[in-house]
């Protein structure tokens, strides 16, 4: 049995999820793969909770549901004021694992990496911003860095490219990206306006409180940007070229309907190039994907067209990427 | 960069294709992972073709095309009349590429295994009947045996399931894993019989010369054992049940699609259970497939439904998957 510490940052919707997962699947991880996950903290914007012995995940969800905020938790535990920056210097542990959704959050995966500890996220901006810089010090580090929920969720597309089809030269893909403007433009096709469609995702708690990052088609870039880096080099969401769904009228998607096309925010991207703005798409194409679905076609010059498609969002959907690169770190760290 | 010797055993079709990629690609290889790969030996039913300093594939390929067979080549090379449980014995490699179609190849990448060697194959039998030893000594060696292009062609399904979706529990998987039966039930859907069918899929160079392993449903029998092994536990051919396409009447086909549905040869596989059989599927559904496509619709614990659909045949897709492999055992091999 080989224990694994954890460093968890960011206890909200995903992060919970993540934890709840830790901990149903707990026989399962041990018997599978021989680890043992000790979460040695656990911090979300009100504070940190540190105990290098491990902390009670059970507790700590207990506590979160009912006040809401991790500080309120002070009969048995300490809770830390630490910023990331010093508590992954701080705290031993093995993974860092970032489910927040700080916009900052390089500084503090560099500062990990530098400890000798591996990095597991879910959060975008670090990637779509810093990819090089990141990926770079992990390889010279050998350390593992891993953001497969970053993207479609716990889908495997990230690994896919990073990973596999390590004979072929991917030529481009085309890809859906983000479920809330795929809610959006469905809804908008059963006669909803933009501004209906996007209360009605709100109110179901599909659309984020602040919707901007979705709509505006920045959610999607940023995910599109990081597959850029993946399958061809590094570039930042800087360069991409980026058009949201505001702009999509009623009558663009009843003209596509007319022609047995629909209407989806579509990912291109090509060397040198990430462009994701609303296109007609044929009702047959896989890129037509309904609900929560993300879909990515990458074409390469020998196998030619591989289709995946998955769960793009949802929590336990996000944590399976989250927990699955846990798993696949862990395999990697450096013995002993 | 690193010299990685290869000993490839089988020159048909695909071994062909295998080596003209490696020959294509060979800047790419070089450029993109520091690999350098030297083939110091080449077999086909003929003869072997061995010479440590490394085998001109330009001069092999022209040879096989214009002879037909390896052992013509008598100029430059020494051709032996090893078996290949002694090739793997005392020829130096570093990887066994495995692209025949010997029933009996367990037997000497048993020995591959034991003699420190890797293994890449793109041959199902001795997975589909000796999943568990072969896995079983590879890891214990702590050596790299892959076979992608067993199932798929290139199509990454083995590596999904082998390497990620780890804190998945996969509950089931159906899929369509055989183009020559897709061919067949798409014309018989255009009004031939199956004869036709059959005949014209020959013809087109789609059906083997003996299509009984296609239409039988024991292509796909093999696929889905392996499947399982990879996504459950090992068991055996000898456990599944497999029916194929030879019973399909042109009726039960116009039945289907006269309720928008279409007959596909459809994998099931559960834990413990794999059951390959026609089946009517919705015209709508992912396994309705067209043409040489393969599809896996993976259901998990966490992710839900996970789709991923390719290239299911092709020399260049399935070369895809054996030099993928190739790359990543490279990429693993012990170094020094």
């Amino acid at each position: 049995m080989r224990e694994v510490r954890l460093s968890i940052f960011g206890f909200g919707n995903v992060g919970r999820a993540l934890a709840g997962v830790l901990l149903e699947k707990e026989p399962f991880f041990r018997e599978r793969y021989g680890l043992d996950f000790r979460v040695v903290s656990v911090a979300d914007t009100s504070g940190l909770v540190w105990l290098p012995e491990g902390i009670d995940l059970r507790e700590a969800l207990l506590v979160k549901e009912n006040f809401g905020k991790l500080s309120a938790w002070t009969n048995d535990y300490e809770v830390y004021s630490l910023r990331p920056e010093e508590a992954v210097r701080e705290i031993e542990a093995d993974l860092v694992v970032d489910v927040t959704g700080d916009m900052r959050a390089h500084v503090w995966h560099l500062e990990a990496l530098k400890e000798g500890k591996g990095v597991v996220t879910s959060n975008k901006p670090p990637l779509a911003f810093h990819y090089s810089e990141l990926v770079g010090e992990a390889e010279r580090r050998e350390l593992p860095y891993l953001f497969e929920a970053t993207v479609m969720a716990g889908t495997p597309v990230i690994a896919l490219l990073r990973e596999n089809l390590l004979g072929d030269t991917v030529e481009g893909i085309e890809a859906v990206l983000n479920a809330t403007t795929t809610f959006i433009l469905s809804r908008m096709e059963e006669g909803m306006t933009f501004e209906e469609a996007l209360r009605k995702a709100q109110e179901m708690g599909i659309a984020e409180r602040d919707p901007t990052a979705d709509v505006l088609g920045m959610d999607a870039g940023y995910k599109a940007t990081i597959l850029h880096c993946v399958a061809f080099h590094p570039l930042t969401f800087g360069e991409a070229s980026v058009r949201g769904i505001t702009g999509v009228t009623p009558e663009e998607i009843e003209r596509a309907r007319g022609r047995g096309n629909t209407v989806r925010l579509v990912a291109s991207i090509r060397e040198g190039s990430v462009t994701v703005e609303p296109k007609e798409v044929s009702g047959e194409s896989p890129l037509a994907v309904k609900s929560y679905e993300n879909v990515a076609i990458i074409k390469t010059d020998l196998l030619g067209e591989l289709v995946i498609k998955g769960s793009g969002a949802g929590l336990k959907e996000t944590a399976s990427g989250g927990v699955g690169d846990i798993v696949k770190a862990s395999l990697q760290l450096p013995k002993g």
